[in-house]
């Protein structure tokens, strides 16, 4: 996969996918990012990148030339491959796992990260994905790129070692995940469940299982409603409810 | 404002920290970041972090001792005050802009970054607040911190500069933003609106009102339940709903 990002703050995303998961991918020939600062192609005399808006009010906006520009260089570099071209904006499509899977399936990427209190409009002419983090406000697009490349490189094959290992975790049983334990079985008095430590495999599976329909029905009953649910699923929720 | 972060993976949150809004917070005195490497704190004698989990299963899962040990420095280091600890995880509360609100009139955060698989259910015996930043996996709890401390630090009074001035963003109205424009009037035969060359700032304001209302109702109808809304704006959308 290759990787492009629009950022007028290099060192806040280079250093950070140095390190981890990302890093490891870049290693292992498994991915290629390029950052380009688009204030370099700024052909304002002053290298400025933002302007007032018309019609007023508060704050600075990105102007379309320097993006623009930058972008045809990255086109260019790419020998116009451009694929996905991704602006993250809090009106955008919300991310998730899903969108995490397809974009892994992806062989281009491109971010454009904003700053400032917003972008000019004819910006998103060069957009193929506006994607939203969530309802809430962050002062430029370089962590939610981030963030949103790390959910996706995580899901290229073979990226993930023994260590950070992807099966099993969150989301991909559709429900939110059982406690889980490491040694010592007990720390400072706190104990590790007994079912745990029995060695009876069907018994573990099952308390699991449980205790993520538990877990998610009481925080994302949504999520319930969506996930393949067995009938001893089904009777086990049916308990729950009761006992209440 | 003070700040703890604990992570294994220092310079991935060091280095976002000092750029940009944050590193400005900072600067100004108005924010205080400690980053503590809670490997430093394992008494393994190989320094490890992590272990296998009881009762089987992919991935390693981060120990309780070395997490409870960084954390009884990081309260010696603030007095004891240790205020909200926050841990983030798919299966917590969602992060949104109430939060974010919240958690900047506090004294005092302190960030727990997970790793690897997830890490042992003990650990949040020392937290106040479980966040999600949404529905995906990531591979650590660094980047979903960051963005959460920028969203945070962001509202805290006096951080903001004019550039990136909060009034009028997404939120502040519980509508999706209307679309901005900045110079030039004509970039690349695309024109600005002409309302907003127009000086009269009545049309421009019911322009833009009408805009949020038309994206909001179109990609987030949730949203337009919550907002307040006049008589005047629900004609508009009662007219627009006529219109299709």
């Amino acid at each position: 996969m290759n990787i492009d990002i629009l950022t007028l703050f290099p060192r806040m995303v280079e250093v950070p996918l140095n390190e981890s998961i990302i890093g490891k991918a870049v290693e292992a020939d498994k991915l290629n990012i390029d950052v380009t600062d688009f204030r370099k192609f700024s052909t304002n005399k002053h290298g400025n990148v933002d302007d007032y808006p018309y019609g007023g009010g508060a704050g600075m906006l990105l102007t379309p030339q320097p993006i623009f520009d930058a972008m045809e260089h990255v086109s260019q570099k790419n020998n116009g491959k451009m694929g996905r071209v991704i602006l993250v904006d809090p009106a955008g499509k919300r991310f998730n796992q899903k969108m995490a899977e397809e974009f892994s399936k992806e062989e281009q990427l491109t971010f454009i990260c904003g700053h400032y209190e917003g972008y000019d409009e004819r910006i998103k002419t060069l957009v193929t994905d506006e994607v939203s983090l969530g309802d809430f406000v962050i002062t430029g697009g370089e962590l939610a790129a981030l963030t949103i490349i790390d959910a996706t490189v995580r899901l290229i094959p073979e990226i993930l070692g023994n260590k950070e290992s992807a099966p099993g975790d969150s989301y991909s049983s559709g429900l939110l995940e059982y406690p889980q334990y490491t040694r010592p079985a007990n720390f400072r008095g706190m104990e590790v469940p007994s079912i745990l430590l029995s060695g009876d495999h069907g018994k573990v599976d099952l308390w699991r299982r449980q205790q993520s329909l538990k877990k998610t029905s009481e925080r994302r009953p949504d999520l319930i409603h969506k996930a393949k649910l067995s009938v001893a699923d089904l009777d086990y929720l049916a308990d729950l409810k009761e006992k209440k």
